[in-house]
């Protein structure tokens, strides 16, 4: 069993994390992780979110982590972050938060520490930024898989920040697609959007002018917002789109309701949060309240393991309206992204080594 | 604000840590703390432990993590653990569970990493198991600070393990103690126990031939055993007898009902406990079982903070029996522990630095 330990735990950068992450393997590891989770092969310690508030600077600060141990790699991974985060209101984009980089040189602080299922020892330290886009731009692009048409052919895409990119190279993973119409507020971001990721997908993105242009004749609808507001409209839809969301509020009600077929990322739904100086007992009747928002029970929808396993079907027709809602992070997404990115770098030796005697003692605790 | 900036991550021993904890300054620093969260001053987050079974060499695979914030210090603290552990049978000792030094060098794995409440930067990584010690033993050491006679001078002492030692320390510390009596099964791990800190703490401290010999006479009895079953009888108790615990089951039920004051440690219980593979969901039969065992209300008595910060007495009269129960870790111990050390390592320039850059990004996640 120690035979083959490495004795260095390894430190990477975010430059060596892209150069070694792909969306279509990322897609496949993670579609074994869920599957794994499904039949009880793979186990997440939900998200936690602590906070602290700073009414010095009109802020808080947040300490996030979520666990994920995902055997058939043998890795367990923590995902933290260590973040100032403020909540300024601009009109219509009220309570979209803003974590500011408060560290020197103008940095954010968020870690995958990877852990050995074998021998307990610390594998790797990853930054979690590319990791994270990948994630939830791989979860969705597995929601399309899942759920949407096998012809679907044409992208609309509801948001041009740092998670859209990653969303359409997803959808491009998986399906043959072969238009992106993107919309988003500021005319300048949406054009630089289509620019970029015209190249880097090498199929013509387009600007639209509304959000109900990029919808228009789409097979598939993501939104990568993080909008706490609908930002389509269900006199949109047509019969055999799927809609793919980051967040809840993205999609309003009465998609939900016309959907034949909704599924989420995970029952354990959301975040357990708490805030110093708040009332933080459990309170059952809000968590019900909850979980039936947007008027749907959504604990009581398929997770996406559930299809990835087979357990459930994704769609049965191609007039289905489909709809993934990526509720919440798992940290077993961090396992089977550290696990991929692990084994890429060694193969490559990519990464600093540094000694794993400094995370480790002689004395028991 | 960013003007004292460290820009380095300091890495420490636990050689270096105890040579800068004294338990004195810890048990005040825990004061302070438990006071900071008793007025909504410092938060936790409770601890977790996840678990993947490895049957293969019949153990299992737990990753056990907690948080505290401190912003009196300026510090959150996150401490993990990532264990292999048996829970070998050995008679009566069944259940003891044993962390496996499974990493080369017989090693273990078990870290504190220190972040700033201000900037969010990482300020330090270190091991936790001197802390450990130091946290447990402070913390019972409180109890007595805040629960027992004050004029307490005799000892008992139930276990010569790893923790039996500060938790004399912490006795010591906080009373004008002048002899210890102590007992654990192996007569020859008493005798050394007492011998090694008989010199320690300069006074006697000498082995007893049973559990009731270090009992009586004693006006404080501390057991610091990690056994499953009740180590003392209620028939011992005497008036003025202060009791102090590091777990629910060492003192037996009428010990508890006998007791005139009890005190828990915290009402968040116990951790999050799941095993990857077995049901866990919540289960609040269960968790009410939990709170009431021992045939008392649990989540009914007072938590240490509310002694310390004087919203409940400790002890009324000079013939109250009075019982501590340690009965869960909080991260808060680690990251009051976290800012003693840190602090006073940066005043001796101890300590291995490495680039704060190698733990942040430029990218946001």
């Amino acid at each position: 069993m120690y035979r083959e330990l490495n004795l260095m735990t390894l430190l990477l950068t975010n430059d060596e994390v892209e150069s070694l992450l792909s969306m279509p393997e990322m897609i496949n590891e993670l579609e074994q992780a869920y599957s794994d989770l499904a039949n009880n092969q793979a186990i997440n310690r939900n998200r936690s979110d602590t906070g602290i508030p700073r009414p010095d600077i009109d802020a808080n600060y947040v300490f996030k982590s979520m666990e994920g141990g995902y055997p058939r790699r043998g890795v367990y991974a923590l995902r933290i972050s260590s973040d100032i985060i403020q909540w300024p209101s601009q009109g219509a984009r009220q309570h979209r938060k803003e974590k500011l980089p408060a560290l020197p040189g103008n940095r954010w602080l968020g870690l995958v520490l990877l852990f050995s299922v074998e021998n307990g020892e610390l594998l790797a330290v990853l930054p979690d930024g590319i990791i994270q886009r990948f994630r939830v731009g791989a979860t969705n692009g597995l929601g399309i898989k899942m759920m949407s048409r096998q012809d679907s052919r044409r992208v609309g895409l509801i948001g041009s920040g740092f998670q859209a990119g990653t969303q359409a190279m997803a959808a491009c993973a998986v399906r043959p697609i072969e238009k992106i119409s993107v919309y988003s507020p500021t005319e300048a971001k949406r054009r630089a959007f289509a620019l970029e990721w015209s190249k880097r997908l090498g199929i013509p993105v387009t600007p639209a002018a509304s959000a109900e242009e990029a919808v228009a004749g789409a097979d598939i609808v993501m939104c990568a917002t993080n909008s706490m507001q609908p930002v389509i409209n269900a006199d949109w839809l047509e019969p055999g789109m799927h809609l793919s969301s980051l967040k809840r509020f993205e999609i309003p009600v009465e998609c939900y309701r016309r959907a034949d077929r909704v599924a989420v990322h995970t029952r354990l739904w959301e975040p357990d949060m708490q805030m110093m100086g708040e009332e933080n007992l459990p309170d059952d009747s809000l968590w019900a309240q909850r979980k039936a928002a947007n008027g749907i029970d959504w604990l009581d929808q398929p997770e996406i393991g559930q299809l990835t396993s087979g357990k459930e079907p994704g769609r049965t027709s191609d007039r289905e309206i489909t709809c993934f809602m990526n509720n919440v992070g798992l940290g077993l997404q961090f396992a089977a992204a550290g696990a991929l990115i692990l084994d890429k770098a060694r193969r490559a030796e990519l990464g600093r080594e540094l000694p794993l005697e400094w995370f480790t003692q002689t004395v028991v605790s």
